[in-house]
């Protein structure tokens, strides 16, 4: 159980931190899934449940957000509590907390090194707080999102989802669709994707968010072919997999000069996808995907959505087990 | 136990969702107050209440609060915590989350819905937001309270208050006064009342404030009689219960035009009152009620507050037990 | 056990209410650093850990913070949480509850009392804010921080720091530095150092912001000695005790006609110190402690900030086993 945990130290990550999708290798990622896995039928079993729910009743995390994201919160919040941990938690630690008085990162971070937590779990709107926050922690840090940065938790499940779907997360064609530029779930699946042998990538955009050339060249040293598009229709005839995102208004500094209809998924434009297509979303969805597309059987971004919960509980066991 | 539950779907509410008075009838309410009974009898004996706090140790529940308020959301947190179940919760979900880059409740919903909840409490500032969440959602939705519209628990409670105190609902005169027109207690109690035989209630307020005349017609057609007038020295003499409320002013266009002083109760009205009388407000009270009348054995605001937290407990735990 | 709790009865403090340093005397302050103490070894046992983690699961507690404090209010809810306790909170009182209705504290108190928790813990921005909550309640009422008054178990752990270091409160040298004036934290520190023989005190400040005459007074009355100076160097030489304070800007006027630069400790001017000194910080640090600092081993000031779990842990067990 510890591997995983030795091989982060060895890619430089100290303690158990959970910062970046780049300090996995494939090893460690399919021990998260077996993990992920393994919890997540434990929970549908009710002895199985109650005793997870029971097996870390005397440990406790924060999660220490400076930027408001109850989905993430709520969904670490409750991986917690069903493996019996209490959690303490600040919803707008910017605003309401000492940071407000002009406390550094890290002297917020040393003060929680003492109060006997098994891990923090930070949100915040600076690129690199997470990493940061773990140069000075003795306390496990989990990244739930740095700005344009990181979100590793995302990424996991994301791989998860389509792990579980097609039992593996190599040899596949993925279409990335949407805002590519600022979108940092894609970007961090396409890193996750580069790993494993055989995947092809279709970047679906307009000219002004396609992907950047850093996501493209790590692409291409490991070996990933990709093609970019404005079509959609030209790409989902062969497709396993569509990772659709929202266009991320609140980044741009110009959102009116943005068309995103023709960006928006359709019963229509769905009925191209292959039947054993799968359907992702980051989530929150705006108006990038029609509700009726909702119904079809190959939409799976609730379900991806409910998957963070086996991937975080996973990562939490872990950490509280070490 | 899943009478009331087999009663309520075939009132046509799915699943075990809390979503309106009206989904009760005289059998399924006798069963809440009896199970809320036995709930506060248990927690007074602290061993059943050690029983009571283990009981649902591997469930959890959501407090989805659009709309801060803070009492109902400690008072169904506090019941979820002494049934042992793990609590998850937001305070501001309308300006924190999701919502505000412009998720629909729906989507929400069933967002949550893969977490693995065992009931989502849910106050908005919506007129039928609950159902709305209800319609999605495979969890229980229990409305906490939406727009101008339900809040079931409260009036749940406020039932069970005098039922605590008289042994009864029926044959009840009951003086319902202030904000008649905006206020949604009153308004749910009275189809509460009108379910028992034999009440008699008395509307007390402004002709601005008069109570409107869906709830009359509601009245009458059930054979509850009511009055109305702008005096309380009038009915006080005769009156089981006084459930007096709130002008609430962020309800009204125009506040300034409405004078509240011949409104308040004090010591001295309420001298016309029975000895065996009861005074209940939905609180938080402002000026409407004299502090000194706290003191009188009959003001009962306060304790019936508290009887939310058996009401819930009641609900909460018969949907984690079905 | 209960010997302190029916001392705080004797000093007029009504049920186990924790309100001021004031109401402490050294027989009950020796009582709370031993149980603390006691918990802070526990605390480091597995075994005793899982125990403590199990003790109180059938109690609530609430937090209820009328400001932000986040650092004080995650320190109670852990202490809570490893306790076994479960506790229901809010951030932000004022702004989101019945309180921006005009319900008054008072109310607010009497409707938790009907709640069925454990201890109510008070945060709020009027000074006596806790008294008053407390002279309504049933439910013992942790002040922790009302307005320019108390913060006693923000005193409490400082004095537990400087107990645990040093094996005694008496006959110690302690400079106060920093603003004194606006500093709640010194003022009650010097309140508890005056209750132990032998123990002198000097003032280093801007005079504008020296140490007020209530203070300096109480002290002259104890026999404990006390000089006042605006030059580090003169007194670090010969100082058992370091207690440095953050100018607190957002409590003056004019914020800006005040220099804070030469009461910056550095590691240049803590040079002077003796080896077996310590220093101390509330927190949050702005720019009064150089961050090079905290690598000196005389700086306890993160140790201190955690000593607060255990202060808090003693107080919340106490009142829960009563």
């Amino acid at each position: 159980m510890l591997d995983f945990i030795i091989l982060m130290a060895q890619n430089g990550v100290s303690n158990m931190d959970v910062l970046s999708v780049d300090q996995f290798d494939i090893k460690q990622l399919e021990k998260i899934f077996s993990l992920a896995e393994s919890i997540e039928r434990r929970l549908k079993d009710k002895k199985a449940a109650k005793e997870l729910a029971q097996k870390h009743f005397d440990k406790q995390i924060c999660t220490l957000f400076y930027e408001p994201s109850t989905r993430t919160r709520l969904s670490f919040e409750t991986a917690g509590l069903k493996l019996g941990m209490g959690v303490v938690s600040t919803e707008n630690a910017a605003g309401f907390s000492s940071a407000a008085k002009g406390e550094t990162l890290e002297d917020t971070i040393n003060v929680l090194n003492n109060y006997g937590l098994s891990a923090i779990i930070i949100r915040h709107t600076e690129t690199g707080a997470a990493g940061k926050a773990a140069s000075v922690s003795k306390v496990p840090i989990i990244n739930a999102g740095d700005g344009t940065g990181e979100h590793p938790t995302q990424a996991l499940l994301d791989a998860y989802t389509i792990k579980k779907h097609f039992g593996r997360l190599d040899n596949l064609k993925v279409v990335a669709g949407g805002d590519l530029k600022y979108g940092r779930t894609i970007r961090s699946l396409c890193r996750l994707l580069a790993l494993y042998p055989g995947n092809h990538v279709s970047f679906v955009s307009t000219p002004e968010l396609q992907m950047a050339d850093d996501i493209k060249q790590l692409l291409q040293k490991s070996g990933t072919t990709y093609d970019e598009t404005d079509d959609v229709n030209k790409v989902f005839a062969d497709t396993d997999v569509v990772y659709w995102t929202r266009l991320q208004k609140e980044r741009l500094e110009n959102p009116g000069s943005i068309d995103s209809g023709g960006f928006t998924l359709t019963a229509d434009n769905i009925s191209k996808l292959p039947k054993e297509a799968i359907i992702l979303h980051p989530l929150p969805r705006v108006d990038e995907i029609d509700p009726e597309v909702d119904k079809d059987p190959r939409a799976k971004y609730f379900e991806q959505a409910g998957n963070g919960l086996y991937i975080r509980m996973a990562l939490l066991d872990q950490i509280a087990s070490s």
